[in-house]
């Protein structure tokens, strides 16, 4: 058993910092902790000269990835250069020269996990990517050991640090999401192209690997029904917060007599709600286990240092698993093959904001449509606008399926009362009164 | 390498017919993630006649603890007697037989948890507690495994359902203790004797775990500073909500230059804080590390089946390291002693208030005093009462130090405008205004 492990990293950006500084400043307490030194011996950089906040030997420094995949002194590569295609095949070289591999890239896990597991597990490797979903919040660990023994039944998280941000300062603040989008990004909370976050790719591929932890299942992002909260209005958000509600992006992964549903949207969360209390960049990912009941786990969704705590805890787990030689004999559960709900069994509460013509008998009608549809409302707000002799109709129904809504949505724009369907999302959890 | 792993279970309460419960429900499953098979092989129950809701084979029932103790197939006992002495004389026993050990027992755990591990290392046996603290929140993994990396400042915890059951239901119906405390006990949330409950020990033996695996160091359960919530008023939480606080007994643990502070005690927690929306009988783990910052776990602290959740978490950890051979081999930190925090160390913010006498000069007198002592006021209320030609005065300190803090109460004491202190309290986090 050697008492140094070698280490490399891709990448010397904030999250690469990260890793390093920690590794430098707790050297006792890891050696404590794994019983071996950890001893960074390559970083793969894109510039050597380039100036940077901590200071590294210009000796462990390269520019050519293979110094990093190659070194025979290199027993863990941790991956933080992001992107999928170079980064995939950095790690395939890993595995296949028997280097334990960590990643924080959920492009990548979402896009080729499984096809990266078994190359792993072939080759004898560990393959973690705690830091993938959920920043420094141990969600990964959280479902593969702490509820390992427990029927997940439905994951709700708040996943995406910009969007949630950008919510948080629309509802407090009263700002457009443009406005809001530009703070962010002042900020250093949103990118300068955000469309990943704001549309809800980037929350799409983490549901895509947590469904596959929780439900042992691999979804193609494209059953994932994606939508992203660029269109979203303060009106909407404004009659939310009347009604008891505040608006989060939900990624929703949920089990159905053996189906499973998976999406990304904008939905409004009742108060009393442990997500709604989620507020600016941060993080949490709601579980509902049959025998557990209801759980969340809460944290910072990014940032360099929780990033790097993820990424530490996995370093530490090969590293335990390399002292005591178990390195790649993780026991997974296959992935067992489960077919997607079909929308007449998406069961949901739905918020609906339509413009009917303010005349006698309007509501009358329309509430006629959804009597017949049995939607039942549990709550209704009616307000005259100024123009047009139009009325405003806010909607809050009980339970009824994703197909039945939709199809009252497509009933309603045939009626003669309806103006417009302004805007309608999901609903989650009750509101006290 | 065998393919039956057997179980012995010592107690068959409401946890432990859950623990049974989860092993006949998820034969596969369990088979896939551990790659044995688990075997319920023997049961210690006080009386075998006795009529349950599960249905058990009655050969496997027995009174005599060593039928389960000494079983040659037994491999993992499951203990969930509770009490300490005759459930420490069996794990010891267990532990000597080369059996692991899982135990829901915080009060063992508290006691004797690092005698046991000692035991358990010398035999090669592992010794899990998850369910000890925060029933199916698996905090205690969080913190050994998720959080292994960075360096633990604070917890914070709501870790006693019945306390957080009794203080939501005095704020949110304005019942005074009592009625609050006989409504839990006829929902089943608070025991027939609840001292331990509410007199704070019951969380303060939590701490003690959380602290030990936290900051690696054993404290002595009469080193905890230990209050509860038998004496809170409603007046106060009144107050406090007028403030923007919420009330929650806390056990804290803080880490402060090489010190520790522990305590158990009624904390206002401002309602922005992650730990404010904790209601009912959840509980929480807010913690926060150098490097990843906030963290919190949520989940219910009790009942059968998420109990059950964290004790079959540990039983397929044991499970699996029976597969790859490396039982009792975790790496653990030796702790480190660590002296407890002076108070004139333990900093924090107080919500005081006083009766005063209704007299020109009398606020100035007291703003005096505290000025004098360098401690200033983030809010003051005052407020004229009807008998006694009295005023109440509510005081919201900034930082201060506990020791100076108490000197403050000390001196005000002495003072003549005074009529009584009527309380005192820790306060938490920052009201947005």
């Amino acid at each position: 058993m050697s008492e140094t492990i070698g280490v490399g990293i891709l990448g010397l950006g904030v999250v690469g910092s990260g890793v390093i500084k920690m590794i430098m400043e707790n050297k006792e307490s890891l050696y404590q902790k794994t019983g071996n030194h950890l001893s960074i011996e390559r970083i793969l950089v894109q510039d050597k000269a380039k100036e940077r906040d901590i200071e590294i030997d210009s000796e462990v420094l390269t520019t050519d990835a293979n110094d990093v995949l190659n070194h025979a002194d290199i027993d863990i590569i941790i991956e933080v250069i992001g992107g999928v295609e170079e980064a995939k095949l950095h790690i395939q070289q890993a595995l296949r020269n028997k280097k334990h591999v960590v990643t924080a890239n959920k492009d990548l896990i979402a896009l080729y996990g499984p096809e990266l597991h078994q190359l792993a597990k072939q080759n004898g490797c560990d393959l973690l990517y705690e830091a993938s979903v959920g920043g420094g919040i141990p969600i990964i660990r959280g479902l593969n050991d702490g509820l390992a023994a427990d029927e997940i039944k439905e994951i709700m998280g708040i996943i995406n640090g910009t969007t949630n941000y950008i919510l948080t300062k629309m509802e407090e603040s009263a700002v457009p999401f443009k406005e809001a989008l530009a703070d962010a990004q002042e900020l250093g909370f949103a990118e300068a192209d955000p469309t990943a976050d704001i549309e809800g790719l980037d929350a799409a591929r983490k549901m895509s690997i947590l469904s596959r932890i929780a439900f042992s299942t691999n979804v193609k992002l494209s059953d994932i029904e994606t939508n992203g909260i660029n269109n979203l209005s303060l009106v909407d958000l404004e009659y939310g917060k009347q009604l008891g509600y505040t608006m989060k992006l939900i990624g929703l992964a949920k089990s159905n007599n053996g189906t499973i549903e998976i999406s990304v949207q904008p939905t409004f969360i009742a108060k009393g709600h442990p997500l709604a209390g989620v507020k600016d960049e941060y993080n949490a990912v709601y579980v509902r286990g049959k025998s557990v009941g209801e759980t969340m786990f809460y944290g910072p969704g990014a940032g360099s240092l929780p990033t790097a705590t993820a990424i530490m805890s996995d370093v530490i787990e090969v590293a335990k698993n390399i002292q005591l030689g178990v390195n790649g004999k993780t026991i997974i559960e296959g992935p067992s093959k489960k077919g997607m709900t079909p929308p007449n069994e998406q069961y949901s509460q739905f918020f609906l904001r339509l413009h009917v013509k303010d005349e006698v008998g309007s509501f009358a009608h329309i509430s006629q449509l959804f009597q017949d549809m049995d939607i039942s409302f549990k709550r209704i707000l009616q307000t005259p606008m100024k123009k047009q002799q139009s009325a405003e109709i806010i909607l809050v129904t009980h339970h009824t399926s994703l197909e039945n809504f939709m199809n009252a949505i497509s009933k309603l724009q045939d009626m003669d009362v309806l103006r417009s369907i302004e805007s309608y999302y999901r609903v989650e959890g009750e509101v006290e009164e």
